[in-house]
């Protein structure tokens, strides 16, 4: 195992009905900044109740918050719309950020969270560009998560877009973790499919791409990653298998096996906070490539955050097997079964593993398409040409040696992207 | 899933040398009193290391500690003792309590920082009797564990013993967390073999009293528990498997067969921390009853805690079954691979199971005979009139329906008791 630090300060509150705590959480008088993105809680009933939350459920405790707004935070969230939010709480006089949204949502609030106090005189654009470092204080955030997907809610790390010169760039500071983090699965029915899938997809890529590496005898982080990836098998198949049954009555994504289990959901939803709050991925290596291989693609073509991951990272498997060998046999014993049977005494060893970790392959496209996620480029209409331009955006972001081993150079990247087309 | 809180904001340093985060962690200028136990600390060098970091290393630092130090914190860390401590935190106007040890000094640690802001005029001892309820702040707390085994290094439980009256029970409170401690696995190569042993028996007992009750759908915490048995099974026989072929030689518990491998222990102190750090046991109902009815032996006896639960908890398994069948075929499978193999047609499903949990069964108490723990009450000399001893104190305690449904009885105590002679 590797030296690590372990810190997460977030409490979370998980269940059905625990958005009233807010009002314990958030202290009396706070200029409170309600967050959120396109007005989807406005149809679920989440922005109505945190509202009642803040006004009448306050006033019932003797609190009073005074509470702002602002809203059309939209997935990849950009750095031009959220500078006008930014306007707000420096007019407002604001003390108290409450996302309610997705990742994106919770993403944008952290930025405004640090941004607030960089330094006068200076772009909060370079928080993102030095990845987080010179953020030494934030306004303090509560999140009321309504998507399971990123982990946004359980740790310090954001991606921020800016549209101007298309990046899309993550940063992390231990100041933008939330307060507090509202977990309840049932704010999470009325997501349309797609965003449901992607969901268990981000989550999927986000386990693996700290279990995928190579082995440092860490036998804890690589059973719980495993048991996270069971997990999200486990309970997408529960939702997606019989998706195409009903195709024709699927007019609003909505059809009648799009089984809305509570404890389905809220073990997707635990699932994919597990996935992404430092708890897998301490002592061990981590290749987060494959994310950043997506975020060009996002910034590029505009595909969704998981679209990108479920091209990328079947293809990263392929390229980049033979540093990952061990942890691949692994992956395909313990989480897919697949078991070295090596009837033919004829073939050899290394023949044989290479048998097991195509399989090992396939399973993960196999689970990504019957979530309906599609696995390849060509699947959105994008060609080879596809392959320069993400290598010379790889270039440009110096990310020409990545991967756990600082080997997947921009030779492997062009590997990984044919093999995605 | 049940709904649940989680939070824990320790902040854990894990690795060889990371003794040296101390001074970080700790401000200039504060009154440190060092809390540790019968002096081990000394013998393997840790006490000097600490030392030497709070006083030239810091001076390195520009910082400046007054140190002083309370020791012959023993196993039960006794209330009486304690109080004692309490009056060095008085006099020097202590205002940073650092634990260097194993759980009972980390444990007595809490009570000190507690009993420091405890009401004027109220017995401290009434923090432990009412619970924890009643404590509002405590002195800051940070650890040096030496010993892995009772996870009180990352929570907020102590355990604390009261001579006079013989007395054991536990307190929480969420204001005596850890604010930081430092995981050195080198730390746990000194440590005699019993105490190696006795902490593997008292975290895979943490486990099962999380895991083993009945069944809410919560296959995150399901799966992050068996991935801890199995991690302390397959860890703790690389430790143990060859511990009697060199008998003769191991006078002083030191045999060359003995692993002293990081990564061993580097695993087991990890595991051990994760057993008992809330991760498992949110949003699911829990059975601490072992712990409950070992307090008694221990009180009456002055069992090791671990020797107590390696007898009670497999009489538990043996007497609770009905209740607990579908986690003890869960775990039967998932951890012993015991599957239902049910040859014979004739044998009904009930029989067949029985037999695959009284397998599990025999699986455990095998693990902790291998650990070298004993398993009978006889093996310590204590026979049949234990049995209404121990009822009688259960009784006083006012421990008469126990177990994740309150069932377990006076009743069922006396036959788990009965069994374990």
């Amino acid at each position: 195992m590797l030296d690590f630090v372990f810190h997460n300060p977030v409490r979370i509150h998980f269940g059905k009905g625990q958005m009233v705590k807010i009002c314990d959480e958030i202290e009396d008088g706070k200029n409170i900044l309600i967050t959120y993105g396109d007005g989807s809680i406005k149809q679920n009933g989440v922005y109505q109740e945190v509202m009642s939350l803040l006004t009448d459920k306050a006033k019932s405790l003797g609190k009073k918050y005074n509470v702002f707004e602002f809203s059309g935070i939209a997935s990849n969230p950009s750095y031009e719309h959220l500078m006008t939010g930014l306007e707000i709480i420096k007019s407002k006089k604001i003390d108290f950020l409450l996302a309610v949204g997705g990742g994106s949502v919770i993403d944008g609030t952290k930025f405004l969270a640090a941004a607030a106090f960089y330094s006068k005189g200076k772009d909060p654009w370079e928080i993102v560009l030095k990845r987080g470092r010179g953020v030494e204080r934030a306004l303090p955030i509560g999140t009321v998560l309504t998507l399971p997907a990123t982990g946004s809610e359980m740790n310090g790390n954001a991606v921020i877009s800016k549209k101007s010169s298309k990046e899309k760039l993550a940063f992390y500071s231990p100041h933008v973790y939330p307060k507090f983090s509202i977990l309840d699965p049932t704010t999470t029915f009325s997501l349309p499919k797609n965003q449901i899938a992607n969901g268990i997809v981000d989550s999927f890529i986000h386990v693996m791409e700290q279990y995928l590496t190579y082995s440092v005898n860490s036998p804890i982080q690589d059973r719980f990653a495993e048991g996270i990836l069971l997990t999200l098998i486990e309970e997408g198949t529960k939702i997606f298998k019989d998706k195409d049954k009903d195709k024709d009555k699927d007019k609003d994504n909505l059809s009648e096996n799009y089984i809305r289990d509570y404890n389905v959901r809220a073990n997707i939803m635990w699932a994919a906070t597990c996935s992404l709050n430092n708890l897998i991925g301490v002592g061990v290596p981590q290749d987060w490539s494959t994310h950043l291989i997506g975020h060009e693609l996002t910034a590029e073509y505009g595909l969704a955050h998981a679209e990108t991951l479920a091209i990328i990272f079947p293809s990263l498997m392929h390229v980049m097997r033979e540093g990952k060998s061990e942890k691949l046999l692994q992956y395909a014993s313990r989480v897919w079964k697949i078991e070295n049977e090596n009837e033919n005494e004829n073939e050899n060893e290394n023949e044989n593993e290479n048998k097991i970790i195509d399989l090992a392959i396939g399973k993960t496209r196999e689970f990504f398409e019957m979530l309906g996620v599609k696995i390849n480029l060509s699947d959105y209409g994008i060609g080879e040409e596809a392959v320069n331009k993400i290598l010379g955006r790889l270039e440009k972001h110096n990310l020409i040696k990545i991967g756990e081993r600082g080997d997947l150079t921009l030779e492997k990247s062009r590997e990984i992207l044919r093999n995605s087309l």
